[in-house]
Protein backbone atom coordinates (compact mmCIF):
# COMPACT_ATOMS: atom_id res chain seq x y z
CA UNK A 1 0.00 0.00 0.00
CA UNK A 2 1.11 3.60 -0.90
CA UNK A 3 1.28 6.74 0.95
CA UNK A 4 -1.98 8.26 -0.55
CA UNK A 5 -3.41 10.80 1.93
CA UNK A 6 -7.08 11.77 2.22
CA UNK A 7 -8.29 15.56 2.77
CA UNK A 8 -11.57 16.43 3.38
CA UNK A 9 -11.97 20.11 2.52
CA UNK A 10 -14.59 22.16 3.17
CA UNK A 11 -16.98 23.57 1.03
CA UNK A 12 -19.63 25.56 2.98
CA UNK A 13 -23.42 24.69 3.04
CA UNK A 14 -26.74 24.98 1.95
CA UNK A 15 -30.50 24.64 2.76
CA UNK A 16 -33.05 21.91 1.63
CA UNK A 17 -36.38 21.47 2.51
CA UNK A 18 -36.95 18.16 4.92
CA UNK A 19 -38.86 16.75 2.72
CA UNK A 20 -35.62 16.95 -0.24
CA UNK A 21 -33.58 15.25 2.11
CA UNK A 22 -36.29 12.15 2.88
CA UNK A 23 -38.07 11.50 0.08
CA UNK A 24 -41.80 11.96 0.89
CA UNK A 25 -40.90 11.51 4.52
CA UNK A 26 -39.91 14.60 5.89
CA UNK A 27 -40.68 16.14 8.50
CA UNK A 28 -40.87 19.75 6.50
CA UNK A 29 -38.63 22.49 7.38
CA UNK A 30 -35.36 24.00 6.37
CA UNK A 31 -31.96 21.32 6.65
CA UNK A 32 -27.97 22.99 6.49
CA UNK A 33 -26.37 20.77 5.38
CA UNK A 34 -22.90 20.36 4.48
CA UNK A 35 -21.27 20.67 1.16
CA UNK A 36 -17.11 19.54 0.74
CA UNK A 37 -14.55 18.02 -1.87
CA UNK A 38 -11.71 15.04 -1.33
CA UNK A 39 -8.72 15.70 -1.96
CA UNK A 40 -6.44 11.97 -2.91
CA UNK A 41 -2.59 13.22 -2.26
CA UNK A 42 -1.44 10.00 -4.14
CA UNK A 43 2.22 8.94 -5.90
CA UNK A 44 0.17 8.87 -9.22
CA UNK A 45 -1.38 12.25 -8.73
CA UNK A 46 -3.48 14.78 -6.90
CA UNK A 47 -7.15 13.96 -7.61
CA UNK A 48 -9.86 15.96 -6.50
CA UNK A 49 -13.47 13.95 -6.21
CA UNK A 50 -15.96 16.41 -6.40
CA UNK A 51 -15.54 20.24 -6.09
CA UNK A 52 -18.88 22.02 -4.03
CA UNK A 53 -20.67 24.70 -5.34
CA UNK A 54 -20.09 27.92 -6.84
CA UNK A 55 -21.68 30.44 -4.37
CA UNK A 56 -22.41 32.83 -6.91
CA UNK A 57 -23.98 30.68 -9.27
CA UNK A 58 -26.16 29.22 -6.17
CA UNK A 59 -26.69 33.62 -5.13
CA UNK A 60 -28.27 33.96 -8.74
CA UNK A 61 -29.70 30.73 -9.80
CA UNK A 62 -30.70 29.13 -6.77
CA UNK A 63 -30.77 31.53 -4.17
CA UNK A 64 -33.24 29.35 -1.40
CA UNK A 65 -30.62 27.40 -0.85
CA UNK A 66 -29.49 30.22 1.50
CA UNK A 67 -25.57 29.50 0.12
CA UNK A 68 -23.33 30.18 2.85
CA UNK A 69 -19.40 29.75 1.97
CA UNK A 70 -16.12 31.40 3.52
CA UNK A 71 -13.56 32.82 1.16
CA UNK A 72 -11.40 29.71 2.90
CA UNK A 73 -14.24 27.35 1.75
CA UNK A 74 -13.68 27.89 -1.61
CA UNK A 75 -12.24 25.64 -3.56
CA UNK A 76 -8.81 27.61 -3.92
CA UNK A 77 -9.07 28.27 -0.47
CA UNK A 78 -8.91 25.60 0.95
CA UNK A 79 -6.32 23.89 -1.17
CA UNK A 80 -4.34 26.78 -0.61
CA UNK A 81 -4.68 25.74 3.43
CA UNK A 82 -2.98 22.69 2.59
CA UNK A 83 -0.20 24.40 0.95
CA UNK A 84 -1.58 23.83 -2.86
CA UNK A 85 -2.61 25.78 -5.62
CA UNK A 86 -5.80 24.75 -7.92
CA UNK A 87 -3.32 24.23 -10.52
CA UNK A 88 -1.28 21.80 -8.98
CA UNK A 89 -4.65 19.38 -9.21
CA UNK A 90 -3.69 16.75 -12.01
CA UNK A 91 -7.29 14.54 -12.22
CA UNK A 92 -10.98 15.67 -10.82
CA UNK A 93 -13.77 13.54 -10.78
CA UNK A 94 -17.23 14.18 -9.95
CA UNK A 95 -19.46 12.02 -8.07
CA UNK A 96 -22.02 13.71 -10.91
CA UNK A 97 -22.38 17.20 -12.28
CA UNK A 98 -25.25 18.75 -10.29
CA UNK A 99 -23.76 22.10 -9.46
CA UNK A 100 -23.18 21.50 -5.48
CA UNK A 101 -20.86 18.83 -6.80
CA UNK A 102 -18.82 20.65 -9.43
CA UNK A 103 -19.18 24.45 -8.81
CA UNK A 104 -14.73 24.15 -8.60
CA UNK A 105 -14.34 22.45 -10.98
CA UNK A 106 -13.37 25.66 -13.58
CA UNK A 107 -10.68 26.40 -11.02
CA UNK A 108 -8.40 23.25 -12.10
CA UNK A 109 -6.87 24.51 -15.17
CA UNK A 110 -4.27 21.95 -15.07
CA UNK A 111 -6.54 18.82 -14.89
CA UNK A 112 -8.27 15.76 -16.48
CA UNK A 113 -11.71 15.90 -16.00
CA UNK A 114 -12.34 12.00 -15.39
CA UNK A 115 -16.26 11.91 -15.96
CA UNK A 116 -19.13 8.93 -16.42
CA UNK A 117 -20.17 8.58 -20.00
CA UNK A 118 -23.55 8.59 -18.71
CA UNK A 119 -23.40 11.01 -16.29
CA UNK A 120 -22.12 13.33 -19.05
CA UNK A 121 -25.51 12.14 -21.20
CA UNK A 122 -27.46 13.42 -18.70
CA UNK A 123 -25.69 16.73 -17.92
CA UNK A 124 -26.42 17.48 -21.54
CA UNK A 125 -29.87 16.24 -22.06
CA UNK A 126 -31.22 16.47 -18.35
CA UNK A 127 -34.99 15.64 -17.88
CA UNK A 128 -36.87 18.34 -17.41
CA UNK A 129 -36.65 17.84 -13.39
CA UNK A 130 -33.09 18.04 -13.53
CA UNK A 131 -32.25 21.42 -14.93
CA UNK A 132 -31.74 23.11 -11.66
CA UNK A 133 -29.80 20.26 -10.37
CA UNK A 134 -27.80 20.32 -13.61
CA UNK A 135 -27.65 24.44 -13.78
CA UNK A 136 -23.80 25.07 -13.63
CA UNK A 137 -22.77 25.20 -16.89
CA UNK A 138 -19.18 27.11 -15.95
CA UNK A 139 -17.06 23.79 -17.17
CA UNK A 140 -19.11 22.30 -19.98
CA UNK A 141 -16.78 20.82 -22.27
CA UNK A 142 -18.47 22.96 -25.22
CA UNK A 143 -17.68 25.99 -23.96
CA UNK A 144 -14.90 25.41 -21.02
CA UNK A 145 -11.06 27.15 -21.17
CA UNK A 146 -10.42 25.23 -17.88
CA UNK A 147 -10.30 21.63 -18.06
CA UNK A 148 -9.42 20.49 -21.51
CA UNK A 149 -8.75 17.20 -21.34
CA UNK A 150 -12.01 14.72 -20.47
CA UNK A 151 -11.48 10.83 -19.78
CA UNK A 152 -14.56 9.02 -20.22
CA UNK A 153 -15.14 6.58 -18.72
CA UNK A 154 -17.86 3.47 -17.54
CA UNK A 155 -18.31 0.83 -15.15
CA UNK A 156 -16.36 0.36 -11.81
CA UNK A 157 -12.78 1.63 -12.05
CA UNK A 158 -9.34 2.09 -10.18
CA UNK A 159 -8.46 5.14 -11.35
CA UNK A 160 -5.03 5.20 -9.52
CA UNK A 161 -4.19 2.23 -7.21
CA UNK A 162 -6.15 1.65 -4.38
CA UNK A 163 -8.58 4.67 -5.91
CA UNK A 164 -11.93 2.93 -7.02
CA UNK A 165 -14.85 4.62 -8.04
CA UNK A 166 -17.94 2.52 -8.00
CA UNK A 167 -21.11 2.67 -9.88
CA UNK A 168 -23.97 3.71 -7.72
CA UNK A 169 -26.62 5.18 -10.21
CA UNK A 170 -30.36 6.38 -9.77
CA UNK A 171 -30.04 10.30 -7.86
CA UNK A 172 -28.37 10.97 -11.37
CA UNK A 173 -27.73 8.40 -14.81
CA UNK A 174 -23.75 8.21 -14.17
CA UNK A 175 -23.26 8.46 -10.93
CA UNK A 176 -20.28 6.94 -9.11
CA UNK A 177 -19.30 6.85 -5.40
CA UNK A 178 -15.59 6.14 -4.23
CA UNK A 179 -13.40 3.96 -2.53
CA UNK A 180 -10.09 4.99 -1.63
CA UNK A 181 -7.95 2.16 0.03
CA UNK A 182 -5.31 3.86 2.72
CA UNK A 183 -2.05 2.56 4.57
CA UNK A 184 -2.64 3.10 8.04
CA UNK A 185 -6.84 2.63 8.10
CA UNK A 186 -9.50 0.80 7.17
CA UNK A 187 -11.15 1.75 3.21
CA UNK A 188 -12.94 5.40 3.33
CA UNK A 189 -16.10 4.74 1.34
CA UNK A 190 -17.15 8.00 0.00
CA UNK A 191 -21.07 7.53 -0.72
CA UNK A 192 -21.74 11.24 -2.45
CA UNK A 193 -25.27 11.51 -3.66
CA UNK A 194 -26.23 7.82 -3.57
CA UNK A 195 -26.58 8.84 0.39
CA UNK A 196 -27.19 11.96 1.50
CA UNK A 197 -26.54 11.02 5.23
CA UNK A 198 -26.31 7.85 7.75
CA UNK A 199 -30.12 8.90 8.54
CA UNK A 200 -31.18 8.27 5.02
CA UNK A 201 -28.52 4.83 5.13
CA UNK A 202 -30.75 4.15 8.57
CA UNK A 203 -33.95 4.66 7.40
CA UNK A 204 -33.53 3.21 3.64
CA UNK A 205 -34.71 6.45 2.18
CA UNK A 206 -33.35 8.15 -0.62
CA UNK A 207 -33.45 11.83 -0.69
CA UNK A 208 -36.22 13.48 -3.27
CA UNK A 209 -33.67 14.35 -5.85
CA UNK A 210 -33.15 11.65 -8.34
CA UNK A 211 -33.69 10.25 -11.96
CA UNK A 212 -34.56 6.83 -10.64
CA UNK A 213 -35.92 5.73 -7.22
CA UNK A 214 -35.45 2.00 -7.67
CA UNK A 215 -32.00 2.31 -8.92
CA UNK A 216 -31.53 4.20 -6.36
CA UNK A 217 -32.26 2.19 -3.38
CA UNK A 218 -30.44 -0.61 -5.44
CA UNK A 219 -27.31 1.69 -5.26
CA UNK A 220 -27.78 2.08 -1.01
CA UNK A 221 -28.11 -1.53 -1.35
CA UNK A 222 -24.72 -1.47 -2.83
CA UNK A 223 -22.48 0.59 -0.48
CA UNK A 224 -24.33 -1.76 2.08
CA UNK A 225 -22.48 -4.54 0.43
CA UNK A 226 -19.54 -2.44 -0.65
CA UNK A 227 -18.56 -1.31 2.80
CA UNK A 228 -19.14 -5.12 4.09
CA UNK A 229 -16.97 -6.09 1.79
CA UNK A 230 -14.10 -3.86 1.91
CA UNK A 231 -14.45 -3.53 5.76
CA UNK A 232 -14.78 0.29 4.53
CA UNK A 233 -16.06 2.90 6.68
CA UNK A 234 -18.76 5.12 4.93
CA UNK A 235 -18.72 8.94 4.61
CA UNK A 236 -21.59 10.68 3.58
CA UNK A 237 -22.03 13.67 0.94
CA UNK A 238 -24.53 16.12 3.08
CA UNK A 239 -25.05 14.42 6.26
CA UNK A 240 -25.07 17.30 9.01
CA UNK A 241 -24.97 14.96 12.49
CA UNK A 242 -21.94 13.00 10.93
CA UNK A 243 -19.78 15.59 9.48
CA UNK A 244 -18.75 17.09 13.11
CA UNK A 245 -16.92 14.03 13.53
CA UNK A 246 -14.84 13.92 10.02
CA UNK A 247 -11.33 14.97 10.24
CA UNK A 248 -10.57 18.32 8.29
CA UNK A 249 -7.74 19.22 6.16
CA UNK A 250 -5.17 20.49 6.82
CA UNK A 251 -5.57 16.87 9.06
CA UNK A 252 -5.57 14.13 6.97
CA UNK A 253 -6.47 10.26 6.68
CA UNK A 254 -3.62 7.97 5.91
CA UNK B 1 -73.10 6.49 -29.89
CA UNK B 2 -74.92 4.85 -27.16
CA UNK B 3 -76.68 6.43 -24.27
CA UNK B 4 -73.76 6.24 -21.87
CA UNK B 5 -74.50 8.52 -18.65
CA UNK B 6 -70.86 9.50 -16.65
CA UNK B 7 -71.33 10.69 -12.45
CA UNK B 8 -68.90 12.16 -10.57
CA UNK B 9 -69.10 11.22 -7.04
CA UNK B 10 -67.46 13.12 -4.64
CA UNK B 11 -65.41 11.03 -2.23
CA UNK B 12 -64.36 13.58 0.40
CA UNK B 13 -60.77 15.24 0.57
CA UNK B 14 -57.12 14.06 2.06
CA UNK B 15 -54.13 16.45 2.89
CA UNK B 16 -50.62 16.33 1.60
CA UNK B 17 -47.80 18.40 1.41
CA UNK B 18 -47.48 20.85 -1.37
CA UNK B 19 -44.28 19.25 -1.99
CA UNK B 20 -45.50 15.80 -2.51
CA UNK B 21 -48.06 17.46 -4.82
CA UNK B 22 -45.49 19.44 -6.86
CA UNK B 23 -42.25 17.60 -6.77
CA UNK B 24 -39.35 19.38 -5.50
CA UNK B 25 -41.11 22.20 -6.44
CA UNK B 26 -43.49 22.70 -3.66
CA UNK B 27 -44.56 25.78 -2.09
CA UNK B 28 -44.15 23.61 1.01
CA UNK B 29 -47.91 23.53 3.04
CA UNK B 30 -51.14 21.72 3.52
CA UNK B 31 -52.85 21.26 0.29
CA UNK B 32 -57.03 19.89 1.09
CA UNK B 33 -57.73 17.88 -2.47
CA UNK B 34 -60.79 15.93 -3.75
CA UNK B 35 -60.97 12.32 -4.04
CA UNK B 36 -63.79 11.17 -6.17
CA UNK B 37 -65.13 7.98 -7.83
CA UNK B 38 -66.57 7.77 -11.32
CA UNK B 39 -69.87 5.73 -12.20
CA UNK B 40 -70.22 5.52 -15.98
CA UNK B 41 -73.80 3.92 -16.77
CA UNK B 42 -73.15 1.70 -19.91
CA UNK B 43 -75.40 -0.46 -21.89
CA UNK B 44 -72.97 -2.94 -21.35
CA UNK B 45 -72.95 -2.86 -17.46
CA UNK B 46 -72.73 -0.08 -14.52
CA UNK B 47 -68.44 0.50 -14.22
CA UNK B 48 -66.64 2.24 -11.70
CA UNK B 49 -63.57 3.82 -12.25
CA UNK B 50 -61.84 4.43 -8.72
CA UNK B 51 -63.37 4.21 -5.83
CA UNK B 52 -61.82 6.52 -3.18
CA UNK B 53 -60.48 5.93 -0.01
CA UNK B 54 -62.14 4.11 3.54
CA UNK B 55 -62.01 6.63 5.86
CA UNK B 56 -61.21 4.16 8.99
CA UNK B 57 -58.13 2.66 6.99
CA UNK B 58 -56.83 6.53 6.42
CA UNK B 59 -57.42 7.46 9.82
CA UNK B 60 -55.38 4.03 11.07
CA UNK B 61 -52.74 4.13 8.84
CA UNK B 62 -52.34 7.48 7.25
CA UNK B 63 -54.05 9.83 9.97
CA UNK B 64 -51.58 12.94 8.81
CA UNK B 65 -53.96 12.78 5.52
CA UNK B 66 -56.65 14.34 7.77
CA UNK B 67 -59.48 12.95 5.60
CA UNK B 68 -62.84 14.38 5.57
CA UNK B 69 -65.33 12.29 4.92
CA UNK B 70 -69.12 12.18 5.62
CA UNK B 71 -71.37 9.09 5.40
CA UNK B 72 -72.82 10.40 1.66
CA UNK B 73 -69.02 10.81 0.74
CA UNK B 74 -68.52 7.06 1.21
CA UNK B 75 -69.46 4.83 -1.96
CA UNK B 76 -72.21 3.40 -0.69
CA UNK B 77 -73.43 7.01 -0.16
CA UNK B 78 -72.57 8.23 -3.32
CA UNK B 79 -74.43 5.94 -4.80
CA UNK B 80 -77.27 5.66 -2.93
CA UNK B 81 -78.06 9.42 -4.22
CA UNK B 82 -78.05 8.16 -7.67
CA UNK B 83 -80.79 5.15 -6.82
CA UNK B 84 -78.13 2.73 -6.72
CA UNK B 85 -76.62 0.01 -4.51
CA UNK B 86 -73.42 -1.47 -3.86
CA UNK B 87 -74.46 -4.58 -5.31
CA UNK B 88 -75.59 -2.88 -8.28
CA UNK B 89 -72.16 -2.52 -10.10
CA UNK B 90 -71.02 -5.17 -12.87
CA UNK B 91 -67.25 -3.70 -13.23
CA UNK B 92 -65.01 -1.78 -10.65
CA UNK B 93 -61.83 -1.06 -12.47
CA UNK B 94 -58.84 1.27 -10.52
CA UNK B 95 -56.72 3.61 -12.12
CA UNK B 96 -53.84 2.12 -9.97
CA UNK B 97 -54.14 0.02 -6.22
CA UNK B 98 -53.25 2.99 -4.21
CA UNK B 99 -55.39 3.15 -0.93
CA UNK B 100 -56.77 6.58 -2.52
CA UNK B 101 -58.08 5.09 -5.49
CA UNK B 102 -59.41 1.51 -4.21
CA UNK B 103 -60.87 2.18 -0.56
CA UNK B 104 -64.02 1.52 -1.78
CA UNK B 105 -63.76 -2.12 -4.11
CA UNK B 106 -64.52 -3.87 -0.66
CA UNK B 107 -68.47 -2.87 -0.94
CA UNK B 108 -68.67 -4.30 -4.46
CA UNK B 109 -69.33 -7.32 -3.59
CA UNK B 110 -71.51 -8.33 -7.00
CA UNK B 111 -68.58 -6.27 -9.36
CA UNK B 112 -65.69 -8.01 -11.49
CA UNK B 113 -62.52 -6.59 -10.73
CA UNK B 114 -60.34 -5.15 -13.80
CA UNK B 115 -57.21 -4.22 -12.92
CA UNK B 116 -53.61 -3.72 -15.05
CA UNK B 117 -51.59 -6.90 -15.04
CA UNK B 118 -48.60 -4.95 -13.95
CA UNK B 119 -50.58 -2.86 -11.30
CA UNK B 120 -51.09 -6.01 -10.17
CA UNK B 121 -47.43 -7.20 -9.77
CA UNK B 122 -46.56 -3.88 -8.10
CA UNK B 123 -49.17 -3.81 -5.64
CA UNK B 124 -48.24 -7.00 -4.58
CA UNK B 125 -44.61 -6.48 -4.47
CA UNK B 126 -44.41 -3.11 -3.86
CA UNK B 127 -41.17 -0.96 -4.21
CA UNK B 128 -39.88 0.05 0.16
CA UNK B 129 -41.22 3.57 -0.75
CA UNK B 130 -44.78 2.67 -2.35
CA UNK B 131 -45.64 0.62 0.79
CA UNK B 132 -48.05 3.32 2.06
CA UNK B 133 -49.24 4.24 -0.98
CA UNK B 134 -50.63 0.36 -1.13
CA UNK B 135 -51.69 -0.33 2.14
CA UNK B 136 -55.11 -0.31 1.92
CA UNK B 137 -55.49 -4.22 0.97
CA UNK B 138 -58.85 -4.33 1.81
CA UNK B 139 -60.51 -5.78 -1.36
CA UNK B 140 -56.97 -8.18 -1.85
CA UNK B 141 -57.33 -11.23 -4.42
CA UNK B 142 -56.10 -13.50 -1.87
CA UNK B 143 -58.33 -12.89 1.37
CA UNK B 144 -60.77 -11.28 -0.34
CA UNK B 145 -64.42 -12.27 0.30
CA UNK B 146 -66.12 -8.93 -1.77
CA UNK B 147 -64.64 -9.04 -5.50
CA UNK B 148 -64.58 -12.96 -6.35
CA UNK B 149 -64.01 -12.16 -10.39
CA UNK B 150 -60.78 -10.63 -11.43
CA UNK B 151 -60.16 -9.77 -15.21
CA UNK B 152 -56.38 -9.08 -16.04
CA UNK B 153 -55.80 -6.65 -18.63
CA UNK B 154 -52.37 -5.12 -20.23
CA UNK B 155 -51.92 -2.44 -23.28
CA UNK B 156 -54.51 0.13 -24.20
CA UNK B 157 -58.26 -1.30 -23.61
CA UNK B 158 -61.96 -0.65 -24.79
CA UNK B 159 -63.77 -2.55 -22.20
CA UNK B 160 -67.40 -1.16 -22.92
CA UNK B 161 -67.91 0.56 -26.30
CA UNK B 162 -66.85 4.10 -25.93
CA UNK B 163 -64.92 3.26 -22.89
CA UNK B 164 -61.01 2.95 -22.85
CA UNK B 165 -58.31 2.29 -20.57
CA UNK B 166 -55.58 4.10 -21.53
CA UNK B 167 -51.82 3.08 -19.89
CA UNK B 168 -50.34 5.82 -18.06
CA UNK B 169 -47.72 4.10 -16.19
CA UNK B 170 -44.84 6.21 -14.02
CA UNK B 171 -46.88 7.10 -10.77
CA UNK B 172 -46.92 3.47 -10.22
CA UNK B 173 -46.46 0.48 -12.48
CA UNK B 174 -49.36 -0.14 -14.40
CA UNK B 175 -51.61 3.25 -13.82
CA UNK B 176 -54.59 4.03 -16.40
CA UNK B 177 -56.35 6.93 -17.29
CA UNK B 178 -59.68 6.71 -18.44
CA UNK B 179 -61.45 7.80 -21.94
CA UNK B 180 -65.45 7.96 -21.74
CA UNK B 181 -66.97 8.58 -25.44
CA UNK B 182 -70.13 10.37 -24.65
CA UNK B 183 -73.29 11.24 -27.38
CA UNK B 184 -74.06 14.70 -26.25
CA UNK B 185 -70.75 16.22 -25.53
CA UNK B 186 -67.05 15.71 -25.75
CA UNK B 187 -65.18 12.88 -24.82
CA UNK B 188 -64.06 12.80 -20.63
CA UNK B 189 -60.13 12.01 -19.91
CA UNK B 190 -59.47 10.79 -16.52
CA UNK B 191 -56.08 11.40 -15.39
CA UNK B 192 -56.48 9.61 -13.06
CA UNK B 193 -52.92 10.47 -10.86
CA UNK B 194 -50.84 10.82 -13.99
CA UNK B 195 -51.85 14.21 -13.52
CA UNK B 196 -52.98 15.30 -10.30
CA UNK B 197 -54.10 18.56 -11.41
CA UNK B 198 -54.22 21.51 -14.45
CA UNK B 199 -51.30 23.34 -12.31
CA UNK B 200 -49.34 20.20 -12.63
CA UNK B 201 -50.14 19.93 -16.15
CA UNK B 202 -49.21 23.17 -16.85
CA UNK B 203 -45.61 23.47 -14.42
CA UNK B 204 -45.00 20.16 -16.47
CA UNK B 205 -44.47 18.59 -13.14
CA UNK B 206 -45.41 15.46 -11.58
CA UNK B 207 -46.07 14.46 -8.05
CA UNK B 208 -43.78 13.51 -5.62
CA UNK B 209 -45.03 9.71 -5.34
CA UNK B 210 -44.28 7.78 -8.37
CA UNK B 211 -42.20 4.32 -9.11
CA UNK B 212 -40.49 6.63 -12.45
CA UNK B 213 -40.79 10.35 -12.96
CA UNK B 214 -39.48 9.68 -16.46
CA UNK B 215 -42.30 7.33 -17.57
CA UNK B 216 -44.24 9.92 -15.36
CA UNK B 217 -43.58 12.54 -17.90
CA UNK B 218 -43.86 10.60 -20.43
CA UNK B 219 -47.33 9.79 -19.56
CA UNK B 220 -48.14 13.66 -19.05
CA UNK B 221 -47.27 14.11 -22.59
CA UNK B 222 -49.40 11.45 -23.58
CA UNK B 223 -52.70 12.60 -21.95
CA UNK B 224 -51.91 15.70 -23.61
CA UNK B 225 -51.39 14.11 -27.18
CA UNK B 226 -54.86 12.13 -26.19
CA UNK B 227 -56.74 15.22 -25.14
CA UNK B 228 -55.71 17.22 -28.93
CA UNK B 229 -56.47 13.76 -30.54
CA UNK B 230 -59.39 12.75 -29.43
CA UNK B 231 -60.56 16.18 -28.77
CA UNK B 232 -61.57 15.30 -25.06
CA UNK B 233 -61.93 17.47 -22.19
CA UNK B 234 -59.52 16.46 -19.45
CA UNK B 235 -60.72 15.90 -15.79
CA UNK B 236 -57.86 15.89 -13.12
CA UNK B 237 -57.45 13.17 -10.03
CA UNK B 238 -56.79 15.89 -7.21
CA UNK B 239 -57.39 19.19 -8.54
CA UNK B 240 -58.53 21.88 -5.89
CA UNK B 241 -58.86 24.40 -8.08
CA UNK B 242 -60.51 23.05 -11.04
CA UNK B 243 -63.00 20.54 -9.02
CA UNK B 244 -65.18 23.20 -8.34
CA UNK B 245 -66.50 23.25 -11.71
CA UNK B 246 -66.50 19.66 -12.20
CA UNK B 247 -70.93 18.46 -12.30
CA UNK B 248 -71.14 16.87 -9.26
CA UNK B 249 -73.95 13.39 -8.99
CA UNK B 250 -76.40 12.86 -9.23
CA UNK B 251 -76.16 15.57 -12.08
CA UNK B 252 -74.29 13.84 -15.04
CA UNK B 253 -72.38 14.27 -18.58
CA UNK B 254 -74.04 12.34 -21.49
Amino acid sequence: MNDTKVYILDGGSLVIDGFHVFWNRGPAGDVRFPCYSVLIDHPEGKFIFDTGFDKEHVEKVLPFEKPLQTDAQTLPGSLHAVGLTSGDITHVINSHYHFDHCGGNKHLHNATTICHKAELEGYHKPQPFEHLGYSDKSFDLATDIYTPRYETVEGDVEIAKGVHLMETPGHTKGHYSLLVELKGRRPMLFTADACYSKKNMDMNCISSFHLDPVASLESMSRLTSLAQEHEAEMFFSHDPDSYGSYLQAPGYYS
